[in-house]
């Protein structure tokens, strides 16, 4: 079996980091997931915030008014939090656009990098931060949090011992119950935020590489501006090298509430991931047996989100490879290209040719 | 494992039916259950139903109008039926208090018998319709459709392969959306005709007999009839012989419908039936995840309560023991007395005591 | 609104038929499913079913063995089942190949048609057969047992009245435990025999017609044979004239049983088909929570096999249009065709160019 | 309807607390509860815990080498701690036997309280304890944290909010895997530590007090040690002042895991709480679709238990009157005794008799 999930990454080439006492940390970004990573890292021990740093100052004095947050700094400017030599490794969770030029300049300021996904939203920059974590030598980890929620990781436990026997069929959703972005939402950003998601989590789960992608989109909310990437439907299917086909789907409009599921079937059998009941009580009612709206992905994923970091954390501390490499956050990039190619070809793209 | 399940009932004396061509029917009572039966009769092959029997001509005739049961008679006096040569076996579907006397003349009359539950209200004159089975070496099997039931079979069959272990714990429930009797309701109809598949249920997946009964019941619908046994809402404990706990619990309005299950767990494991969906499909909505109200039980036994005649129809073309006894009749019928009596007392109630 | 499940198909031009008794049925092909339907007739009140035709006699003579089909006539020879006047209807139960012949024959013979799917494997033959029927007149009805199923018609109401709002996207999927046909397995037979159900079935949920189908598929039990025809994995993918997109599955190798599943994703919220739960028992091991295989198909759709045949006899008797018409089958052997060319060229293919 | 829940337990009479800076803790016992509160604590923004009491020093010891308790100091003579005017309140997580006295010892230094259940497991100690707590004015809060949880919690509002109407029927199970205690397992621990628990919820549930109760036990393990109050396997029948019936169970092995359930019905409908799924991967295998083994409870409460105690120092900085009373634990309490009373003669018992 191909196993991107071990690829080797970048490795923090001094080995076990030698120096006492927690690791100095700064959060670029202080939106939701700035806030939620702030907060995890505020509670983990072995881990120190000292900075928050974020162009827009009142959400981030907002956030740093919490209570546990007390003593941390605020900085505008992302430069000066990265000349701080306190600052050993850096979480980046600015807007996706702004991701590899931030992963760059943290590198080449020497720190640890854990960045929110994605990667970014083109080739040739993504491949420039890539480069610069090479260079760097400090260890990079990509915030795809599925990876680290239970559900998921008994699905890839079942394929990875081989209970599932050859992988053919797999299946990824994400269907959010509104526009989950603010107004300057990035074109495709259904493909780039979204469904980069599904992208990484079916190329992990078949344990094998993306080699043609056909894509169909369309635009519910605002016809007529699908030419812009504004989709807001899409269906994806994916060929994997092994032979596996793939499915993935997104909305954005599950009036029902938010919709992360996943399937994987092959030739020993399946397992699927996600029923979307927040909690364990049932209604009874005369209309039906009623479970409640699942929950919003803050508290769907709040253990994966805690544990992807906290496990960046250990791994900062004991020089270890990261869990979610650079290179997994380009195959999910490269996914991405070949479905915006394809919606706007009207036809399969093979990834070789985007990447 | 004390078996009540093989117990061995009255057994057809003359082996295997020598007679050629299908068995001659009678159904006694043309209502729900009778109509049921009567079509069930008809479709099946090994039997031919000849009569109908009851003293309210209208609802008979009505019955007798389906094209599937034409040329099926209707007799008002059940005597006359009995009375018939071509008549080899009664199905007795009258009002429950009218079951012992019925089975006494079907089988004195030498026919065959299959009664709808319970097989009485009172002890004696059960106990004067099982005698009269016996003496006439007619075969006498008792409607607990669950015993047929696909998801109770299984529950069974776990107990009985040893899947469970040593059983401890049993839970039984029937909750009625409405009044399900007519106006001239018996009293203690909670206990006589809807607890009754209870007992007879955790009796039989306990393998094991009741011998301490204690029961609570209320009056909810009707408060200060409870004197009159009129009452809609109770639980019952039930201890049997080796040690193993039951509770059933009964009700006379659930609104959310229909709801049947049961629970054995024992030192191996557990098993639990029924969940009250009625197919497959679940509507997401904006209020959350929807499953439609259960089915009532004609429709969620319908399989049940025509494997059951089916299999009495075998049964007398095999000279084969019953599957249901008139033993089980009897023990569930004691267990009914003694709940009836620790309501009126506040005691708990020896099953020795009352039988 | 598109409708295609009220589409009018051909009608019996006499209105209600106006002949006295039941209505004589004839079955053609005495296998698998032409055993299910004539056990269906010879319960059903208002038909009669006077014959059974199939070239290899021994099959068909053990068929008649049942006691149920006793007095049923056996012919070699379906012209000389046609050439009788008390055969008013016929059912098609034949190998799929060979159903629109059969049809046609039927049809210019002056007989009602119950035909199983599909309704051929090329156009030229089912759009002969289609003729055939609209010249005579006769009802034609064609067997998508799914329509008949309690969970899809719970589906198809909740489209059909609003609940779901505008149908977004479509999913609908078939994996069978193993390869479902015999020796001698059409070409395709993964899409002619099995996916032209899903086919159906998106279509009708969709209340659209398909424009747009991208198919992939394998062929993973005998690798080399995919020119052949002899894949035994896809993924299909449809667009809809009002833009819904659907994803149909199949496989001849799912492990742990039968596996039939359907979702539909709204404007208005979602419902989904299928959980595959056998019956209503679970068991709690030390291993886990067991839900027991499901079904296979013939225990599965038992009750809509019944409900179907039962619908047509119906219509015969009250010259009603079909259930299920010509024009359906029609445009699931469109989309079937798109797809295998589909995966013959690697490209999407266009509805209106196959058809 | 009478509303436990919201009873006044004693009141912070100074109101909000008026120092500044976080509250200062102290841990009593260093067990498994001990500690998952200390790190509970250790993270709350808003308390600061500064030491932990537990007569082994060891196992205290090695919890304190956690770095997240860094800085916390540890005292072999709970006396001392009480004795240091910076620790404002107490979490009690000693044995269940010792709860008394240390909440009085606590209450009498004027700390805040917080105690794990059970309030005690004789009366007289318990209301000593209760007096004191009384007397000092300080803020008491009992932890049962199943109110915490999110699917009890719904329940409770369904309930709360009158959409299952009447309360009629209630269920509550809690079945362990194997023995949850140590060796030196008090008399009646299955009444006393483990049921205390269900006995609060189905009061909390049922919005009513206890009358009467009925209860039968046995002793599985270790046959003949029943008299000694060693019994793992118990039926409880809590009749309540207005009318509701509550069934209650619980056992000590439960192979299949560790299972926690409620059930409540009333004229309005139904909630079930607890189906056991660890997570939302479900396993489609040969042998059929495979949930895995519930959670045990430190994981499958979690969320709760660290809500309670965030609850608490809330609460303490706020003056606000606390969320689980010592009246609560009282009732929950006298219901254990009658319910150890009922066992031991045979008997339903009243709740006034026994308090």
């Amino acid at each position: 079996v191909n196993e991107p999930e071990t690829g080797h990454g970048p490795r923090a080439e001094s080995g076990r980091e030698d120096r006492d006492g927690p690791i100095g940390f700064a959060v670029v970004g202080a939106g939701r997931m700035g806030a939620f990573h702030a907060e995890t890292l505020a509670r983990r021990p072995g881990a120190r915030l000292l900075a928050i740093s974020d162009p827009v100052e009142e959400g981030a004095r907002r956030l740093l008014a919490r209570p546990e947050l007390e003593g941390v700094l605020y900085e505008r400017d992302y430069q000066k939090v990265l000349a701080d030599p306190e600052v050993r490794a850096v979480v980046v969770a600015s807007p996706g656009g702004s991701h590899p030029e931030l992963i760059a300049a943290a590198a080449e300021a020497g720190k640890h990098v854990f960045s929110e996904k994605p990667l970014g939203y083109e080739l040739a920059a993504a491949d420039r931060a890539l480069a610069a974590v090479e260079r760097a030598g400090v260890l990079f980890q990509l915030g795809f949090q599925r990876r680290f929620d239970a559900g998921f990781r008994r699905a890839r436990a079942l394929v990875a011992d081989g209970s599932l026997g050859k992988i053919e069929l797999l299946r990824s959703l994400t269907r959010d119950p509104e526009l989950p972005f603010p107004a300057a939402m990035p074109p495709w950003a259904l493909f780039r935020e979204t469904l980069t998601h599904d992208f990484d989590v079916v190329r992990w789960l078949a344990g094998s590489e993306a080699i043609e992608v056909f894509a169909m989109a369309d635009t519910l909310f605002a016809p007529g501006r699908r030419e812009e990437g504004q989709v807001d439907t899409a269906v994806v299917r994916i060929r994997f090298a092994d032979g596996a086909l793939a499915t993935v789907d997104g909305s954005f409009r599950a009036v029902y509430g938010y919709d992360v599921r996943a399937e994987v079937f092959g030739s020993g059998g399946m397992v699927t991931v996600g029923d979307g009941a927040p909690d364990a009580a049932r209604h009874y009612t005369r209309e039906g047996i009623v479970t409640p709206r699942p929950r919003w992905f803050l508290d769907l994923f709040a253990e994966a989100y805690a544990a992807e970091l906290a496990d960046f954390v250990d791994r900062v501390a004991d020089g270890a490879p990261p869990a979610v490499t650079g290179a997994d956050g380009r195959a999910s990039l490269l996914i991405c290209l070949a479905a915006i190619e394809s919606v706007q070809t009207g036809r399969p793209v093979r990834v070789a040719d985007v990447g």
